[in-house]
């Protein structure tokens, strides 16, 4: 069993945006399983444990995120997750990741994802609702899908806002104000908002809307009126009206599960699309388990690993013993060596 | 975050009975937290994702299983198991254990709380139909709440029966036929059997029997008539229903979920249990996630683990760099040394 600490650091964006889409297709095409993400709700946050199973990539496991919105002030991540995989011939756990920034980058793969297939432009203005660390990885993914011009920022305060254009090299940035972000070719929305910030007016024909931020029941980012007038497509149906951004206006009677007009995975194999360049497109992400097994495909193949004992002496016949459990963890290259653990 | 690769070699058996009694007593007073155990179905077996959380005892995971029933021939345990454990807090992943050991231990801890509730007697033959590993752990567990007489064993060989008498020390203990091991206070049946072995007419009045083999659809090991005659209590109403002992005999209509007589819990805390000495009574174990949790909240107290990197410099102050992804994991007591990971 080997543990990755870190391995999203050296993660190629490009091949992480092809296994995110592939992942897709596979979901649509019905060859994945993937039970419905479970919730335990803790004091102050709660956790979600995501298994799935993707047979073309041989890869099966478990992703463990939590949410608490009040681990920034103890100077933790809000979210924090890791992935256990097993080998899928005999079960045995093989990895774990540290899938913390894993997690950002799954997300915002998806987003290049539908960017690619669902934006009519190809030489994009990016506008963003929200200047944390998924905006970022919007930003980066959908960049090696799409030619990026320029990029406006919206967040609560100004400050936050510049900051994330301070920290984003060779791309044109700069701080608007919430409607002036929304006069985009793509819009990203990535807030934990549960009240709408988005209004309908400031969104012309054509714009294509990655919302990203809603993830659990309750949240929304989009006036529901944009759903009316848009094409939404969802990464999957039953997450999404569970916990995505269609899930406030469905429970309100405002929009119809019906309504939806099909699956990331349905666009990426051609199924599904956009039906003319003035359409509004919306592709409302929740975060699939099958998003994490893929990119944890990838990353366990050129991350740093430490090489942990699992079995014990009474199990196998490798002379494996319980008294290696108190030797140094042993640290490899990836590359260099594919010991099952 | 600290990984624990043989928590369960020192463990105090006594401490993991009562753990898992209490455990089971939340349970029954609705103060724990267990969705419903996931599967996911891979070409040579299964895995089972387990989350839960115990606020009394302040711990919060998931256990991760598969089963291969294949693996034996490729020399590796059919069943594997890793348990996460999350601080509550946080939600930050605190501690990993290799549940292998643990997952039967604390599956014979629930056999030892039921016998020692549900047993009218207190010195005791016991019956076992099977001979592997979980019929070890049984015996083991029921031995720190009963006093052992003698042990009857059955299995598919004689050979690996007398090969568990063999390595069963200070208790007398023989091979058996079927019939003849059925003669005696409590029955312990550990097969993964899909028809029934034990047959209604060898069972005596004031029998307690603990089914436990039965863990997934179509798997069973008594006859139904058993159950007709047996106060039936089930670890989880729900899990009993789709994967205990009683799951073939409900789908078939041989049985009823109204038939069953209670949890474990609700005996635990007294509110259900034996009716007479003459009556005959089952405990039906699937095997719960706060049973997990409970023995991992032990089981981590004592053993030896190896603190390993979680968070990178980019989402913490602390000074914990990726740099420190190449440095050997440190190896502690968990006695001596509590640092979180």
């Amino acid at each position: 069993m080997r543990y990755y600490p870190d391995p999203a650091r050296e993660i190629d964006l490009v091949r992480v945006n092809r296994a995110i889409e592939e992942a897709f297709a596979e979901h649509a095409r019905g060859r994945v399983q993937m039970p419905p993400k479970l919730y335990v709700t803790l004091e102050r946050g709660d956790f979600r444990t995501m298994p799935g199973y993707i047979p073309s990539l041989g890869i099966a496991g478990v992703k463990i995120v939590n949410v608490h919105p009040g681990n920034p002030a103890r100077h933790l991540p809000t979210v924090m997750a890791l992935t256990v995989i097993l080998d899928v011939e005999t079960g045995r756990p093989e990895s774990l990741l540290n899938a913390t920034d894993l997690t950002d980058l799954r997300t915002g793969a998806a987003g290049a994802v539908a960017a690619k297939y669902l934006s009519p432009r190809r030489s994009v203005r990016l506008g963003l609702v929200g200047a944390g660390r998924q905006a970022r990885a919007q930003v980066m993914a959908v960049g090696k899908e799409l030619s990026i011009r320029e990029v406006l920022v919206w967040s609560r305060t100004r400050e936050s806002a510049e900051r994330f254009c301070g920290n984003l090299p060779g791309v044109p940035c700069r701080s608007e104000d919430l409607e002036a972000v929304c006069d985009c070719d793509i819009l990203i929305t990535t807030t934990p908002s549960r009240e709408p910030l988005v209004r309908d007016r400031w969104i012309s024909e054509g714009t294509h809307i990655n919302a990203i931020g809603a993830d659990a029941p309750g949240k929304q980012e989009l006036d529901p009126a944009i759903l009316q007038r848009a094409s939404v497509f969802v990464d999957d149906i039953l997450q999404a009206v569970h916990s995505g951004e269609v899930n406030v206006p469905i429970a309100r009677g405002l929009y119809t599960k019906e309504q939806i007009a099909g699956t990331l995975g349905e666009v990426v194999t051609g199924r599904k699309g956009r039906k003319s360049v003035d359409e509004i497109t919306v592709f409302d992400s929740t975060g699939l388990a099958i998003q994490d097994l893929a990119i944890a495909a990838i990353a366990r193949e050129s991350a740093e690993g430490i090489d942990l004992p699992f079995l014990s002496f009474s199990h196998d016949g490798s002379g494996e013993s319980p008294g290696k459990v108190s030797s140094h963890g042993d640290v490899v290259s990836g590359e260099k060596k594919r010991k099952k653990g």
